[in-house]
């Protein structure tokens, strides 16, 4: 039982959020993301898969214990962004577009530098149950 | 066939809001709605179910056209509060908190006034899959 | 514990229809029931809920033995309706239009006709995951 | 706003039952409760869906805290029954048959003990995503 | 942030379809394609997604619009084959048979011409909540 | 259409089990496994879901036939783990631990011996819906 097989964990978050790009004027932000530039902002419920891939170990028949997974995922994920606005609260989305693209690429950097680097991670992210990523692809 | 048939039409939008009274202090709102009252707003993909209680025209075999449903929803209240603000874009929310509790009465009784009262109207408001509301119960 | 408790059992079956009303041309057929009016037909995964309403039996802890009321509703229901053309191949809508509301009353109709009357029966049918109607309301 | 809202909270709990009436023979339980009647045990996902119905605040805009709602749910309900057997762990099922109908009815008479009388309670519980119950119906 | 990442995005059609082979004779129909063989047609709700992948790029934080690849699936996908018979009313299908294999390499290499090769896509189509198929695998 | 397609089928048991390793005392058992190591054991609903990648059969437009390989899982796989104590009641589990990644490789063994070779098989089974494995990786 040498092969890989894969573990997920999927957590949640609740965030507000705009998409716009300060170097460019309000017109060109509307026509670019539409609705998603309310300069109020607006909110989604995230959904959050991450795969962690790895060996399964003898002795405890896990490739990883998914609490101790969730609770990374909570402590350095969920804490930082859940019923928060992403553009105002967090330091990661001061200077980057807070699109499930980059939200997801963000969520992946955070945990990859807090789980060894023997298992390999993708994390998908879904804004709606329609419009979802994943990275690395 | 004269007896009452419910049928049932889903709709989402996505929303920011905060849940805060102005008549207290921070500390008072921190302790009633904790997370809820982040001063920058957190968010939610709403979903909603209407539910519309009526006898079966025997011509067409529909209680009601839930495509014309669908179309009454969408103008007047998908299109007010989908990619909004709940507090800052909406007349509605400028004095009322934006629980769902009062968001499902508020999207109640917009669509009561749409729809002819020899029907039965009833709201149900996902704010999340384990937080929802029904009004009137 | 002499109150009611209701049980649910949940089934279900593809096919296809076509709206429309014989008594009409097509051009009024096509205002009032659009793309579902196609001569060709389209379909449904149809998802079918039945609710039945009683007291519990003391000795087995039951309302009714939900592998009893399955067994009851696929022979009644499902074997008539999977995989079939509901106004071609079946006699219930060879002179009623299968819209859900009027496929969730003759499932009703079949259904009581099975089940003795000191239960109570509802039938839910999801006709897609946005449309949905409910007999009796 | 004087008219009744209905909140909802669903929780999660995963446990073992087996469904047996000690007043009976095995062949007989064999017979009523088939593979359900496994000596060994087998278990569920139960998805508890707890209804309170209630007037909204004016202060708050809310009929419950549902964060509350869910710490009363999660202290006398998931702590008792999660990961556990319910037969062999809990009291309520040393003289009583944990099928879905016996559990929400205990679940019920556990939440209405903790929750005042102003507020109308009602239990869903999925056993699986095909067969679940209500209480009160 | 120059590595890949997977954009997804959901719709659905509601289709009637037959599957038979015309060069073979009703009796091995029935056997190889049993009840899906009814001459009359049944159907499904067709879930469809669409998953593309591509690098983010950073003045706009998306891999693709996916307003605009909505667009280019409903003009494509859903406009010719949502509450069609796939059998009578589509030309893809006239000499091929509408299995659900069929039905997403169609789409495939549908959208594969509209979208620039410098994406990569692949297509996941859900028949039914338990079969479903992905193309390129 | 040489390239290949992947076809899915979900089906469904329902299971109790523990989780302990014999070679460890219980205060060992308990700190890697928690309430996961109750003596009298907890249960799940499993959803298994089972890739099998091919090339369409020109004459049937299937990879394979997604009744026979319902079948193949039923018999192989349903029949002996649903409504079991994974523990006490199969072979597979005298003395391999039951966690949810080695439950994925005895079933992707069990029906890899059962399919030939010329498909590519690939299991994926959810204990809960935030807890899910993935063999082979």
């Amino acid at each position: 039982m040498s092969e890989k097989v894969a573990v997920y964990r999927k957590e949640n978050f609740n965030a507000a959020h705009r998409l716009f790009n300060p170097a460019w004027d309000f017109a060109t932000n509307d026509k670019v993301f539409g609705k998603c530039n309310n300069p109020n902002y607006h909110g989604h419920n995230y959904e959050l898969i991450v795969k962690l891939t790895g060996e399964i170990d003898a002795d405890t028949g896990y490739v990883y214990d998914l609490k101790t997974l969730s609770d990374i995922i909570k402590e350095n994920v969920i804490e930082k962004f859940d019923h928060k606005n992403l553009n105002e609260d967090t330091a990661e989305f001061k200077n980057l577009i807070p699109t499930a693209e980059n939200i997801a690429v963000v969520i992946y950097n955070t945990l990859r530098a807090k789980i060894s680097v023997k298992y390999t991670l993708q994390v998908r992210l879904y804004e709606t149950a329609k419009n979802f990523v994943e990275y690395p692809a």
